[in-house]
């Protein structure tokens, strides 16, 4: 089928590069990408298999190739276009546009073994980031508060501005991490704390992600075996621990993905706890942050092999503290490897 | 005339508050901030004026308070929505949606007193950053290349976490200086190089921007007067700042913006470096760092008292240099007063 694309990474996928100003067609055997005159020698040198068409109207430019390539009919993704570029695509024209919700991520949600090379070695980053991490807010953390504690994240993540992030780390202390999606605060790291981290870096423009939550002592660490003061923290810990672990010793290419989410529910709500694992058990992962599959109750997705996705069960007790631990897993000969 | 926003900045601006998932709807004299459940309490706490809606489905929510209240006809800005979700809102309804093409930045190109103390605030700030950066360049920043410059620039620019950011800043060397959007390369920096700093910090939200472009000896700093060895580098130089100076010195409310425009063209133009000043003179500047006016040759906007927009003449070189200076000025009493 033929298409049109305007989503920098859905471009890229195709084509190898991309830019923030760009359309890409494909028809037929013919492909095309659109950009503006300050993209065009980069994109002329990089692409392959696509022909580089610099216009100052990117839609101007690709209603035309449609028109010239006598095409009738093309799909597009209506979540990546915005009402207006949309309108002045079609209006008035003959050509039939077919709506495919997540066209680009539909055909993404299988990683080849490229693309799960890149992305092993993005979480291998990430997994080494969050060790020096550790190591740095044990000699010069405690004390600051969350907004200089993502900043450090932020440094050490990037590798101090070589990579890009997956997205703005969350740093959160103690009732803080009870918000899913925190943002920080002046609030300062104590010995003894309760520290919750999700962080991610890109490598070759794919993504990494994960969430430790920690007992921060002086001499605390990111691993997974965390000791708490409070019994009611140790009890949402392991039980949190417990459906990670569970649900990736049980993942199988095959289930529907809303029986890997009751993988990590079931326990969660088992212990009493249903009321308080406020989102879903996790969401593919690749060029976007947040792809296919998503890991919810209601999907009804097939996994299968090639699937990357987060696993990150999580118990968000309102003012008093919440838990998270992710990794990302990869299917591979069936079974959920952990990245 | 009622209306409906989905734009986070644009939202702020209509009730102090925002969330990266909402919708504002404003109809006669009353309105609805509608988010889910994540940034509820938040939200009732902060907003006033504004009767907060908590929905899973925002925009089916948006529907049966459209209804509810009987509105007929609503305005919205076509570039904000996505075609999936403005289907899903206007489909089979019998409102009429009346699209308005930046409706919120309309509203929002005259600055009021409040938002031009925080506006210099923001720029007092950024050029704050700037000496600072200076220091740690001269200190520190020689032979360092240019994702390590920015890695730098970020980090002070956001006084190590503190503020966020306007936009990725550049750090361009030498002929990298010649892309206007140039992206960081492993190009280090050595006593004598041409550097192009283009960078601004967010106070409450509102934005700076700045671009100083150096001869980065030994004790440089940001200032305007800046002497090269090349005479070539040297003559583009005088004539941007030249072009700069002269259009802070001479716009005036009143003025078409394309006027203004012409006030730093004319100028490059006449020294011969016409086709490498191949952008507007500037944008406004306010929640977002591209508001109206937009300051190019095309543009009939009238300029007017309180506002805030950027003077940024260049001179591009490809292969060779790029130049770039860069302030921000609010009409004030009819003239450009420097921020």
């Amino acid at each position: 089928m033929d298409y049109i694309l305007c989503d920098e990474n859905a471009i890229y996928y195709e084509c190898g590069y991309s830019s923030d100003n760009a359309l890409f067609i494909r028809c037929g055997s013919e492909a095309f990408f659109i950009t503006d005159g300050r993209y065009s020698i980069e994109a002329q040198e990089s692409i392959r298999g696509a022909e580089v068409v610099t216009a100052a109207d990117l839609v101007a430019a690709a209603r035309l190739l449609l028109k010239k390539n006598k095409i009738k009919k093309i799909a597009f993704d209506p979540k990546e276009w915005n009402v207006m570029d949309f309108e002045k695509l079609s209006a008035k024209s003959s050509l039939y546009f077919r709506e495919i919700p997540d066209f680009s991520k539909k055909k993404r949600i299988i990683k080849n073994d490229e693309e799960l090379l890149i992305i092993a070695k993005a979480v291998k980053l990430g997994k080494k980031a969050f060790k020096s991490l550790a190591k740095e807010i044990r000699q010069n953390g405690f004390g600051k508060d969350e907004y200089a504690l993502t900043y450090l994240a932020k440094s050490i993540l990037s590798d101090f501005g070589r990579y890009d992030l997956s997205f703005d780390p969350i740093v959160a202390i103690d009732s803080d991490a009870a918000k899913p999606h925190a943002l920080p605060t002046d609030k300062r790291l104590k010995n003894g704390d309760l520290l919750l981290v999700d962080a991610g870096l890109k490598y070759k423009r794919y993504c990494s992600d994960r969430t430790r939550t920690v007992f921060a002592g002086k001499d605390f660490n990111f691993n997974t075996k965390q000791q708490f003061r409070s019994k009611k923290i140790q009890k949402a810990y392991d039980t949190v621990l417990r459906a990670h672990d569970h649900a990736i010793a049980k993942a199988r290419s095959g289930m529907k993905a809303r029986q890997v989410d009751a993988l990590t529910r079931d326990i969660i709500e088992k212990e009493g706890f249903g009321k308080f694992f406020v989102h879903s058990t996790g969401h593919g992962v690749g060029l976007d942050i947040h792809e296919m599959p998503v890991i919810s109750s209601r999907s009804d997705t097939i996994i299968e092999d090639g699937m990357v996705y987060t696993i990150e069960p999580g118990i968000y007790i309102p003012g008093e503290f919440g838990i998270r631990i992710e990794d990302m897993v990869a299917m591979i000969d069936g079974k959920a490897m952990v990245l």
